[in-house]
This record gives C-alpha cells, sequence and structure tokens, in this order.
C-alpha cells in the first residue's frame, strides 16, 4: 500500500562546543518535500490510519525552517531526522485502516485522535503517573514518523476514540483539536487556574488561544488578559478573553494582582517584564520553547508572595478524556480555534514554505486528507 | 436606637441519655415573633449595620419549627438560645452606619455582605488556615444574633466590601446571596469538582442550585444533574444542570461514573443508594445536616475504587472572593437564585410560620429591610 | 521445564439473588495443593523467574479457607479460580530466568520484585495516571496465576529491579516486603499523613504495622497509636509505634484529636466508635476487605469537623521506588516485619491449612523456594 | 517597669532612581547599641514577656552591618527603622508577665514561643488562610520592636504556649528554635518534599540545618545534601545529612536527579549551576534573600521536566504547631542546633559586632535573658 507524506530532511552537524546541544544546534538546512512511501507489514502494536483532518503547529513551522542567523532549524523541542527524514505531524484524526496482532483496544473502523508523546509505561516517572515527564518518551512528528500523510502507520497506545465526534465536520475538526487543547489544559492544571482568577496569556497561537478558552470556561478564571503581537491573533482572540493587548498597550499599563501567567509567546523577557505584577501566590507557567534563557530580578519579591514559575510540557494525565467529554457537553467550542482548511500533502508543504502567512494570518490551521 | 427585628425563643430541655445532645435534642417548643430591640453602645470590634437584604436558609426555617413527633426544634446545626432568645438571620447585605472603637478595616457608609461563621483566629485549626472548622466557631443568627432586623450590629471581622455590587438592585440580592454560594462553593472545592466531570447533586434548595451552577460554569464539570422531589424547585433549577430528576426518575436509571456527588437534601438513603454508580475516584460531599445516620453497604466497592467522603461545612478560606469577582465578571448570575423578595420583619415572621410555602414554591426567599 | 506450585481450586456456585456477588459468595470449598506444572514457551510479553522468597498474606490465607457458616471461601477480594486452579502468591522477589520476546526493560539475571496489579495502560483511569484503580485491573495470585512457585512465569510489566538489595539475605527478604509496604503507603498517601498528625491504626498484621513505621519514620506523625486483639502482634508492632493497644484498652480511653485512622483490620464497627474522636480535618482510610457494611451515626460531626473517608487500594503510582530507595537509605527496616521463613512449597501448603497459626503466632512469614 | 534592649539605629537616605528600593537601599550606617527604656501601659492587644532564651538570625547580623561597597545595610528584608530605633530579635521564648486587656487566649505566667509575622486576618490572602503572604504583614524585630530585651511588649496573637517544653532547658532551647524551624518547615512543604526524595540544601545557616533535619525525619526523604562553604558549619551539619560538601567538591560531581533543591544560601548562582541535575517534576524553594538576580539559561529542560521554582517565607499555616508536637514527641532534637548561649544584650551587642564570629564558629547562638 502506498501513501503520500511530507517529510523533512535537514543536514545534522551538531555545534562544536555546545554541552547539550537541541536541535537549534544540531540540524541544518531543513528541506520539506512531499514524497510517496510504501506502507509494509503492519507493527504488532501499531495500527494504520487513514488521516481524516491533521493540525499545524508553530513546532512543525520551526523544525521546516532554518534561523537565518545560524542555517539551523528554529525548534528546539526534541527532533531526531534521520537518513530518510522525518513525517512531520502530530495533530490529527483519522479513522482506523487495520490493527496490529498485538493491539487489543483498537478497532478497526474506529475514528480516533492522537496523544503526540509515546510513553514507555516502565519507566520511575511512568510509573508515578507523570506520563508527560517520560524519560523515554518520543514525539510524534518529531523523534517518530508522524501524521502528515493520507495513510500513516503509528503507535496504538496513542489512539483516543472520538467516534462520538464524528458525525458532523465540526466535531472532526474539533477532534483535530484535542492534543494542542491537551497541553493548554495541562497548562492550566500546572498553575492551578481557579475560581476568580486573573489570567494573562502571553501568545494568541493555538496554545495561547485555548489556553485563554479553557481558563475562563473550564477552569472559573474570571478575568482572561492576552498580549499577542500579530493583529490578526490578537482580533481572533478576542472571543475567549476580555482583553486582547499588544505589547506595547500592555506594558503602559499592565493588569494588577495577575494570579496566574501562561508564558506561550516563546519571549522570555515578558515573563521579567509583568513579574512585579504577579499577586501572592502568583503562578507562572512557561510552555513555548524558544532556546532563550529567563532572567529573574525580583527574587526578594518572589519569595515574600511565593510565587512558582513552573515548565510545562504535554497533554497526557487524563486532559484528552476532560476535552473530548467538556466538546460533547457543548463547553468548549474547539473547532472555532480553526482559521484555515488546506487540501493535501502538497498544499501544506507550499504553506510550510511561507511561514508569515501561517502565523501572521491564522489561528490553527488544519490539512484535509 | 431602636431596631426591628425577628427572634426566636424555646424551651431549653435536653432530653435524657443523649451523651451529645444536638439542638433538635435540647430546644423545644420554638417561638418566633418581631420585637423591639434597643441598640446600646456599639462594642469596640463590632461594627453597626442597616440591614437592606437578608435571605432566609433552611437552617432558619429548621430552627423555628418544631418536630412534630418530638417537639423539638428540626434543626441539627449548633444553636444557642438564650432568655433573650435569638436574632435569626446569618445571609444578607447592608450599609455600614457605625464602626467600633478597634475597627480599622472597615469604613461607615460601605456596603458589606457578611460572613457567617465567627472564628477564632487562635485556635489551631484557625492558625493553619482551615476557617471553617475553627475549634471556637459561633455562627451567626445561631449561636451570635443575627441578620433579622432593619439595623443589627455584628462582629466586623465578618464584612465583605461590595460596594461594586451595590449599583444596582440585582447586584445588591446577588449580593445577599454570597453565603450561600460560599457554602456551595467549598463543597465544589472539597469535592475537587475539575474539568470534565459528572456531577450529581441531591437537593435543589438554594446550596444544591448554587453548588449544580457553580459545578459547571466555574468548577468545569461537563455534565450535571440535579435530583429533587419538589416539582417546583426541579423545574426551577432545570437552567444549570443538564437534567432535573425527580427521585423515582433517577433511581429507576441513574447515570454511570458520577465523578462527584454533593449531598444537599438530608436524606443519606440518597448517598446508599447511589454509591454503586459513583466512577473510580469518585467522592461524596455530605453538607446537610439531618441528625441521621449514613449506611454504606459497598465498602469493598469504596476500597477498589478508592471513592471518598467528606464532610463540607462553611463557605471561608477565600470563596468569598472568589464569588464576588466572579459575579463582578457577570460569570455567575447569582442573583436568579431568588425567587421571591418579601417586606420587612413582620411579613419574613408570618412566612416562617408556614415553611411548606418556603420549601415548596421558592428557592431563595430574600427579606428586604 | 517442570516446576512445583501451590494451587488453590474451588466450585464455581454463586449465590442466588446476590447482585454483584463477591467471591465470598461465589466460590465453594477451597482446596489447596502442591502440584507440578509444565512450562511451556515464554509468552512475548512475559518472564521467567526462579522465586526467591514469597510473601504470605491475608488474602491468600482467606482465598484457602472456607467460611464455617456459609462453605464459601472468606476472602472478598477479587478472585478468579478456573478448572486448573489458581497459583496463590502476590509478594516476592526472585531472580529473571528468561524474558520473552517483546520485553524490553528487563534482563536475565535481574533480581526483581514485583507489582501484584496487571493494569491495562489503556482506560481513562490507567491513563490519568491512578493505576491503582485500573479499570480492567487483574491481580497477581487471584485472578492471574501468581508467585508460589519454585519457577513462575509472570508479565514483565510488574518487575521493579532490586539487584542493590540483593547483597544480603535481610536485604532479599525486605525485597519480598516491598508489595505490602507499598499498600500501607498508598494508605498513608491518600490520608494524607503529615508532620505532626496523630494516627491509629487498625490491626497490626503486616499492612498494619508497616502502615505504622511508615506513618511515623517517612511521613512524620508524632504519635502512632495501633490497635490489635491478637497478643503476638500486639507485642511485637511496639516498636513502631508509641502504644498498643487490644480492643478494650482502646475504647476505655481512645486518644483525642486523631488526624488519621487507617483500617487494616476489617472490622468496620471500629470506625464507627472511633469516630468522634477524629480531629478537625481528620481523615479515614477503609483498606481491609470484609465484605462487611459501615454504618456512620455521626454525620453532623462529620460535616462540623470535614472529616474524610477514602477506600485505598493498591501499592502502585510510584511507591514501590519510594521504598527501594528509602529502605536502601536505612530509613526503613522492612526486613523486620518478617516473623518466621518457612521452606518450599509443601511448607507453605501446610500451614495454609492452620491459618490461626499464621495470625497468631506471626506478622509477615515469608516462604523461601 | 524598665528594661534593657539591643536597638539599632540607622540613617534613611533611599538611593536616588531605584524604583522599589529595598531596606539595602534605604538605610545607612547602621548602629547597634543596648539602651534603657521604659515600658508603659500595656496596648490592650499586646502582652509583656520576660524573655528567657532570644535566638540570633542571620537577619538581625545583616540589618546590624553595612555593606562596606554601598554603605547600606545589608539586609534586603523588609525593615522600617524610625527615630528611635528597632528593637532587634524575632525568635525566642519567654514567661507571660502580664496581658492587655482585650487578651483572652494568653494566661498571665504561660510559656510561650512567637511567630514573627504580625498578620492583618482582614486582606484577601489571610482569608485564604495563607497567612505567611498577608498583604499587611508586619515583621517583628524589622517593621515592629523585637524580642531582643529583657523585657519586651509584643502582639498577643503572635504567641504559642509551650509549657511543655518548660521543663528542661533543652526544652526552652527548643522552644527558641521553633521560628527558625518553622521557616524550615514551610520550605520542606512548599517544595512538597516526600518519601524517597533526595534533597540538596544550599547553606548550613540555621535554617539550612533544619531543613535538612526535617527533609529527612519528618519529609522522608532519602538522602540529604548540604553544601556549604564554611568549614564549621559544614561539619555541624552532618548529623542531618548523608554528605555535606564545600562548593567546589559539589560542583565538581553533583548527585544526579535532584528531587529538591532547597537554596538557603543567598547565592543565586548555585541554582543557575545545579539546574540541570534537577530530577523530572523538580522543585526549588528560594529562601534566601540577597537583592540578587537569579539567571536560568536552561527553560527547555525546565519544560521538558516540569520542573518547578517557588519562593518560600514564612512560617505559619500550622507549622509552629507540628514542630512542636514532633519535638515533644522526641522526633526532632530542635536544641541541638544550637552551638553557643550568650548572656544578656550586652554580650548580644558585642557579638553583632563581629559578625564573622558569628557565621565562622556557629549554627544558632542563644542569648540568655
Amino acid at each position: 500500500m502506498q501513501t503520500r507524506v511530507v517529510v523533512v530532511h535537514a543536514d545534522r552537524e551538531p555545534m562544536a562546543g555546545v554541552v547539550n546541544p537541541g536541535p537549534h544546534q544540531t540540524y541544518r538546512n531543513p528541506r520539506v518535500g512531499v514524497e510517496t512511501r510504501e506502507l509494509g507489514e503492519l507493527h504488532p502494536d501499531e495500527i494504520r490510519v487513514r488521516m481524516m483532518y491533521a493540525g499545524l503547529c508553530g513546532t512543525d513551522v520551526h523544525v521546516a525552517e532554518a534561523n537565518p542567523q545560524t542555517g539551523y532549524i528554529k525548534c528546539s523541542a526534541p527532533v531526531r531526522i534521520g537518513e530518510k527524514g522525518r513525517i512531520l505531524g502530530h495533530e490529527g484524526v483519522g479513522r482506523v485502516l487495520a490493527v496490529g496482532s498485538h493491539v487489543r483496544h483498537v478497532r478497526v473502523g474506529e475514528v480516533v485522535t492522537f496523544e503526540s508523546i509515546i510513553v514507555c509505561h516502565y519507566c520511575d516517572v511512568c510509573r508515578r503517573g507523570q506520563f508527560n515527564q517520560c524519560r523515554r518518551a518520543r514525539l510524534l512528528g518529531l523523534e517518530k514518523d508522524g501524521l502528515f500523510g493520507a495513510v500513516v502507520d503509528l503507535p496504538s497506545m496513542l489512539t483516543h476514540d472520538v467516534g462520538a465526534m464524528a458525525d458532523s465536520d465540526a466535531g472532526l475538526r474539533a477532534a483535530a483539536c484535542v492534543e494542542p487543547a491537551g497541553v493548554a489544559y495541562v497548562a492550566c492544571e500546572n498553575t492551578r487556574v481557579a475560581g476568580g482568577d486573573v489570567v494573562v496569556v502571553f501568545g494568541a497561537g493555538p496554545i495561547g488561544a485555548l489556553a485563554a478558552m479553557l481558563s475562563k470556561v473550564v477552569f472559573g478564571a474570571a478575568r482572561v488578559y492576552v498580549v499577542e503581537p500579530i493583529a490578526f491573533r490578537r482580533e481572533f482572540v478576542k472571543r475567549w478573553c476580555d482583553r486582547a493587548y499588544d505589547l506595547q498597550e500592555f506594558f503602559d499599563d499592565p493588569p494588577k494582582a495577575i494570579d496566574v501567567l501562561i508564558e506561550a509567546s516563546g519571549v522570555m523577557e515578558n515573563v521579567t517584564r509583568t513579574f512585579r505584577r504577579l499577586n501572592a501566590n502568583g503562578r507562572v507557567a512557561l510552555l513555548a520553547r524558544s532556546g532563550q534563557p529567563l532572567s529573574l530580578d525580583a527574587i526578594d519579591y518572589m519569595i515574600t508572595n511565593a510565587i512558582s514559575l513552573i515548565g510545562s510540557r504535554g497533554h497526557l494525565c487524563g486532559a484528552f478524556a476532560k476535552i473530548i467529554s467538556l466538546y460533547q457537553s457543548g463547553r468548549i467550542p474547539l473547532d472555532e480555534v480553526v482559521t484555515s482548511v488546506i487540501e493535501g500533502p502538497e498544499e501544506l508543504c507550499q504553506l510550510l514554505g511561507t511561514p508569515r502567512k501561517i502565523f501572521d494570518e491564522n489561528c490553527k490551521v488544519l490539512v484535509k486528507f
């Protein structure tokens, strides 16, 4: 069986003298293209899926794009690109065509969405149930071939049945957005957003927009403010927040007594500059990877006010089931985060070549396969 | 200065042979009436308040009503009724007329609502911040004179400024409902209602109705079901839940996999009968006092599924500020829980004489002073 | 390859008219014997283990013993006994002889101890990391063949490397006790035992004794009291508690202000009788299965004091790693809980026929294979 | 009534151009001396105490000592020094001589120890029970006159009865150490030190030493490592940790997989350098104020591993009661942290003039009054 997939290739040339080189210091000269792959015999633990929708994430773009200064890919999240390249994509929904011989909990014909972290279940971290930090985690579409293809083979453990969302196109589009919603959900959990809180979100990309939506509708925030430099995204996110600021507006007069700050922009300086507006017992989640350092100059203020910062990665530990249930109950309009739907691998490949179009004119882009 | 107040008198005759006699085994023959009181010099730690609205709680009714079998008052919550009787009422909003000489944090002219638990701040429980269980707690309107009067003197520590709610009648009515909303809020906290949960509430009195509203809007429940035998209340609560059942309907086909059960009806048997429908890691809050025992016959099921039960009392530890903030943000329509507004102490006194009218035709009743 | 194993057989005759018959209402006439089994080809996900020590648990005894009134087995925990009977045993340590073709995280020659709950990793409960309540959990030695044999085949997922404990006989005996220590650990977690707490444990069997030890040494309890009717166990547990009571002594003058009550005796009445001595915000864990109901007559007291009860099952979610680490650091003398070591399946089989000897003269009994 | 007290005076000259000048940018030229004060009528909310022991804290030294570069006091914690100077001291134990007219919960003759944060009980933070972050907190001995005197007047709310510790000199010395133990306790709570954890403490002053002791004995840490440049303190702390390192030794080969890092040294760089050795879900508490910034260059690592940092201030919310209970149960040898006892205000005053002696040759110094 043959399938068309979107693959990134890059040259592995780790920078000399870097102790822990990230992907942005290891892979140069990324090239993205559509390729035809022959699907062989299915691995016993995998399933074969005909993709319906896949979502485009900033990480996909950052793998496919070189930093003009360094020539290296922009992405600092874990990536492994071998000789055959890497099929990108880690958000999506599809129908199960076949299941491997060991697979018991998925059936042919099911419509499923996917987690994007392949966990080991055996390390000490998995065993204490903190899957998002699995020591042997591999990321779908980054360290293991992903979802950008007409038909793809995937570890069966990643699937969640979304049959109940499959009776409408809106439902399917929502199903393709469960993964980023899960990332936003875990950030809200990590910062313990609670009834009456004042929440500030930096960045109105899909994660930021979903964090705003969830903070308000699911976690009970009283006021949610989003800060976003791109005009389209700032306008777009207004439906889910009390006010959307550009950077200048925000720093001219930031809200007082911020209970929770969710950093989804990758600009660490935003945290530094907002720090003294955090409320007593305030909490900060860092989500967006940028490879940049963070400087905190208000440590005494942090001590007096018991402010906490936490790194937030992942979407596991129950978030998928909660989000699916909340969507089915009509609580969260996940599909509304989608601003464009493009067709097939060729169009996707083309779009990856024009990243500004993705960021400047969209929140979430889906690809229809 | 003179004021008209609603006072309950009763005969103190503790039942013989009861080890820990509750009020329902101590006070007989309750009589409620309107009395004129002379307000003397203000205590240094108190404030004098002109009441605007007071809320009528089931507890008030149960203090004023005798159990026809026993002749004792129905209420099993802590009550102390001395020779002068007890001014009832522990929910309300008013304007500060004067403040005692030690009072620093309240100003004359402020519009304020009130906590109803007078805590000591010095016992070990208060010091660990768990005010709802203060060892020396006294309940307003039950163990200390309360809010049912045109002008009342109150401990200053109970007040919360609701000036921002005072510019509309709806806002003032909402302010009078912060206390019961706080009780419902704490029950949701105690059961850790979270995103995607299935919640069942027994009882659609004000506490139950507010618990349904908060579960859904603030705590992220996916589905909320209410069980209520009284037709009026069942119809009324529909706006805040996914389905309102009568008892028969519910027990004929109870929902499966209930994450949270909030018992606000006082009928312990409801818990026993629903127990095997609780989900893994399910949680039960017991709120309503009835002096009745609870029998659990599914202990093995409770162990296998790590189900927990918790007694839930109070509204302190931050709930008031959260509720006020959520109301101001337009998140929770507190005032909509009010179904009748009556005028002054005489009408209140009359209504206390016809308790079925209160329960069968109302959710929350307010008194305008 | 042949091995000698200890097997229980019983007649499956579910009681008529019981809605959810437990094992104690399903299996009659238990017979325990030593059998020879041929070990065939190893399942791809399993490992073959030469047992070194296995621990005897009250549950094993209760499966092997009939209730004289009913003729049914005493055990109310999940059990499935088919035509071939069931190899008992779910605590132990052994050396890996062979690993199945899919097994990656265990190596031949390793010394390992075992979890006793086989989880699915795919149900919603596993996915939120709460393995102890896995919806498809199967219990080792009860629903799946267990550890009472010279050589046994086991799901590889259960193993924990205890190589660092294998250099002494004491270490190996400790390794055989990690599972019951895990059960006690989870009970302490479920009741949030914390610094300065007063803890009461009902039952000084291995779980109770370990709960006492852990409460004090690991969870910071200030005072730990154990209540146990059997003289041997009461004497034995004194090393790990501040006082060991018999029932009469305890109920004549129970401690005041109990923060945590751990019920490991199976006598529900103990909880009922102690309830009013629980402190504000007190917590009760129910561990021991008896198929008996619990009656709580102090519901108003439970509400006023925000007392909570929780069912506690399992030892997963990190407890094993913590216990192994604590033993290695010399913090918890696990091996001291062992009071007898018997030799091989025949002696074990014989001992199972004299249950009073197990309970009246021992804390933990190990079998050396 | 007259008393001899230790007072610091300083010149208030806020640095120009600093937005939020801390004390170390406000007060110059500190002078410490012994003065005689006349005690007038007791404030209704205060008590008069004859001090038995007071503890010397690094903060006291840093208020009394000028930074040689700037001429300003070293201390960056909140301080207010008026015309009459400030009586230092915020750790200690004494006997109540008299109580103000409003005081109900303290009796003349009681032996008491003291919290050092005077909270308001009325701000939103106090009301949610998070006293350590009270918005109107005033610090004893820094913003309000403290304990360094033969007889002192104090807010009654600060007292804890330690009568049960008063029957031995060791008990009294322990009682004087409850406050710093509370600070260490809250740091352990804030970082959720739990069974089996690997804990690293930077700084073996009293707070660091007590954090090591509590981590191990009360919070169940498996291994505790302390890093301290001063030889005396490094030797001294060995009794409460698994290994005491100097800085060089530590950074040559830091432990792997640190679960909790407690920063009690004031050197922010230590955190930066250790960051990549933090385990998945690792936690860092910042306690020591230095006015210095913190730079984190491993933000991607922090995200991947969900590492959290929290500012930790205070000792309230139950820590005192827990510590007193644990000492009485013989669990924590608080008094052993004392390395010198000096006599009276003159000797104290002299010692404050030789700060190196305090830090280089001591853990906790007590003053006997």
